[in-house]
């Protein structure tokens, strides 16, 4: 089986660390075709980014349906696009917040997110909303980095992930944490340990959802909203 | 003062009925700049056109920010990259969805909705609930016509349209009707007079929105969500 | 095209000030018609006062419909006797509490209301919640003044609007700020500057909502819960 | 224990025969003082006669808190002006619709209500979404008849109240039936009988709860938006 | 009329505290019959023990039908299996949770509720939630106390119950006070007098609605929800 | 890994039918452990089913533990006793009427639920509600058979659940079916090629997320409602 992972960004090392995270969690024989957002914004920080971000993702996904994938995960954590690349598959199309908050929801009764940017909590107050997860939903907090500096060492960022992960504990009475961007993968071992709660991390949630309901023969409903896009 | 109005779909004879709507309603000293999707779908229908048709309506907000508009429309329903419009504006962008049905709450306890054809009921049902409206509309409806048979003189599209709001009126219990798309807007005063119900047209009311809002001056806020996309 | 204006207390100094407010912002050719609640409570604090005023308001209206208003403005954050009044009118009838609010959901994500005295917040709250915007709304706040000292130049009530704004923008996460009072009306400007957020005050909104509305034909929906009062 | 009863509008018909229902279930000790909407509408049909109504309420409040009352029981489905009832009353306020609609999600997981006219059904809607019970509330329902002929021995009334109960329990899924006028108190028993199912009628819910309430030692709390009307 | 209250846990001593407060409500003639939660768990903290209490509350409720009781109140905030009560009841059910809270919402604009321990908060805001009172529900609060400890003399739990309602006060902007376990029944007027707002407490109010609605006939819908259980 | 699959009922055919569902499609190296009610009722219809059949769950369950299993999944539609099984497992712990309905999400913009007996509609209506994904859920239906009904081989009950499923299709605009109950878990690929539209078995999907997530070493959180019972 494989399950196409797209990055809508234009950060080829998000792409790789993203994929190392989602090939570590894989059963046997599922292979993850990973892309990148070539020409696409280096980041996605807000609706504009997102925007300009969906023409590439779309063709990665008709791509992939060509390749025969058996499903595909969008690991941005506004979900762009979402609706457009199911009217393209067949087979499951999971956004990371989607997959995260919900995943939430079925291992606490309330969560708080962590994102990067202080524009970008309003985009996820959205999703919680339009997802039904928004009365589980404590706080979506930023913690006030830039999506990229997620990819420089020296930067701070984790630390200062972790320093509002702390804070989201201490004010928010939260019982798990959803991490607020695909570029967090990686860390998500770390800030489990670091703070002592459940830290979800959607890019890993989103493979094994697809991963699953691909395996057990669902795909994207074809009747009515994601049928194939009408020929003029 | 300039209003930019877009037509997000490629279709010419569409952006020219819409800007003659728009054109018949603005007061003295209003001009409106009417743009056309080129290159996008030659119909907005489900969430994939919708999509392929966003970066070129960008491109039309960026040029008239350029040409110092006072704000701006968006003439689709589907209510396509509203937000990534608002961080490129300065004064207001309204979408023809948003305008009419929050209009349609301004006149009536509760309005239905006839759009085009079926997969736009879950697209415009969503909008509904994101704009805080669904407990007042009580229904969306499809004529099951394509959008452009609206640009056809003889499809009998408009007839189809008519005995839908009809049906909607029977069965609804509606006070009011929202024409869901903007190649209907005119047939707004003989869709009135055939049925006999206030019949909304987004495209007027957003062009009346913005050219109110602009006028007192407000426009959108830079503070968080719609600043400015970030530079990288 | 003449709008009713109607300030539902018995001040007429706010009445002046109001219509002050709806004459530098309307069209040419348009007459505002300003009326006070003469007999009604001097200001509009809680539910009685509120409820004190609305015959005085209807009568006000169903003259204004023998004048041929084209529309109606209530200019009391309350939003009283809306529902009495569009069963009078003809045209739209808007109060200055659903036009402001719903206005700032076209602006911006996200708005606090700054509103006179504690007593208030509980009922702006559930207007918010009736209007499908409480999910926008980040908070009502009071500023903790009577909304007569707004009449009083020395008061220090508008040092107390503007100081209350600073606080919803430090701690309420919002985007835009409505002004909760239509005694606030002439302080817009002011606090605009005073603060860098967008000030959304309704009487402006909503004078240039029905001015819109009623200029493209649009009026109150006859067909069930606005028909005009049962003769008995 | 006093409890009074105001009937807000003008028929003292409908006044008699809603205390009667009253008397029939209150405790030893407890008096009914009933009063009617003298110079009101005869009946209650709208947003209107609601309004007119209320001054006349609020008088009767203002006199049974002088005469000590225990607490109110205001008994018109529409629940008009209980919030400024509750700025002016000790003991508890409560309107018949919230009493009738609490109590039938206390007795069954859903219900629907049947009202006397179209025009009340939107009225009806908003109420119970105000009280926070539409998701239990299946239908709101009209017999179409005016409230009058409730008072009229052969309008037909009755039956017609009671095969809309049986449209209801055949089409709804409902598991009780909410009476949406109080002048239908008088055919609770009957329309049990014939129907087969729960028949709620908010007059002596509505008194009992004040009853138990007002019993047990709880008022209308004074702390913030129900405390006297402030003096100015 | 003989009313049946269940202590769903194992705390003898808390029947007769609660047994106490509902016998000194009662009208003339009504006989409380009390019941303990033999062989559950001593207090019912978390989904767990609600779980567990359940079958001897079931057997409870049987015994009570078969002595022809006319209505049954649950006596933990939790408001444990009372679906199932109601399906084995012919008379009202009710749970004090669900009192409390609906009759704080016919007294005040919004709530607070005080409760026991923190892992109790999350399911409180759930009930809050199914009741739909959550948009007046200010926030649920834990005075981080174990049940038993109220019944413990010395044990500062009272004091720590009504600190944490005068911080609900401070911090809540909220109107009454519910509070969250039964076991606080006794507490009731001294936390009146202590704090100067009106503390609910749901034993005394959930007797009153059940003793009120027997009394006028109604009882439990047996139509679909709440029928009998199927016997197989 | 090991997936402990509790059967909430005492049908011992109806655990074998599920558990081979569960077995066929689980990845290499995970076992099911598959348990039955034994002591509990025959089938799950109603609150009272539920209630009684959760003490026996939460048996298994904490053996279950013992035991180390990876994760738990509670085989009935009901979701009975969840959050009391969250609260003994460290591994995640899903319901079936939660995953699918999740999943359904996932895959359609709204479904509707088949399931057995009239009884169990409000009780799913509920679930829909609290997991937030009522506004996608078009309906929710009975076929009108007994759950056992589906152990039996010519009841019928099959194509009955088939014809109400294509009622579904006509009648509600859904685009996807969700199983009602996990006797009908072998009939899922009949039922797809039967009716055309995606069917949803929660049993499959449920095993599939607990196997994901907990693959990802993601299990229950133990900070607040869901830790470890309190000792007393």
């Amino acid at each position: 089986m494989k399950i196409l992972l797209v990055n809508p960004n234009a950060t080829a090392s998000m792409t790789d660390k993203i994929a190392a995270s989602a090939r570590r969690v894989v059963g046997p024989g599922v292979e993850i075709v990973a892309r990148t957002g070539e020409g696409s914004p280096a980041s996605i920080e807000g609706h504009h980014d997102e925007a300009m971000s969906v023409p590439t993702l779309l063709r990665h996904v008709r791509a992939g349906e060509e390749q025969g994938v058996a499903g595909v995960v969008v690991a941005c954590f506004d979900d762009p696009g979402i609706g457009a690349c199911r009217e393209l598959a067949t087979g499951p199309v999971i956004g990371i917040a989607e997959a995260a908050m919900k995943a939430a929801t079925m291992l606490a009764t309330s969560f708080s997110v962590v994102t990067t940017l202080p524009r970008s909590v309003p985009v996820i107050e959205e999703l919680a909303r339009r997802y039904g997860v928004d009365h589980q939903c404590r706080k979506v907090r930023s913690a006030s980095i830039p999506v990229l500096a997620l990819e420089e060492e020296d930067s701070g960022a984790r630390e200062k992930v972790r320093d509002e992960i702390l804070r989201a504990i201490r004010e928010d009475n939260c019982e798990a944490i959803v991490l607020g961007c695909a570029g967090m993968a990686d860390l998500t071992d770390w800030l489990s340990r670091e703070t002592g709660v459940p830290v979800i991390d959607g890019v890993t949630v989103a493979v094994k959802f697809v991963e699953g309901l691909a395996g057990i023969g669902l795909g994207t409903s074809k009747i009515c909203a994601y049928a194939q896009p009408n020929q003029k």
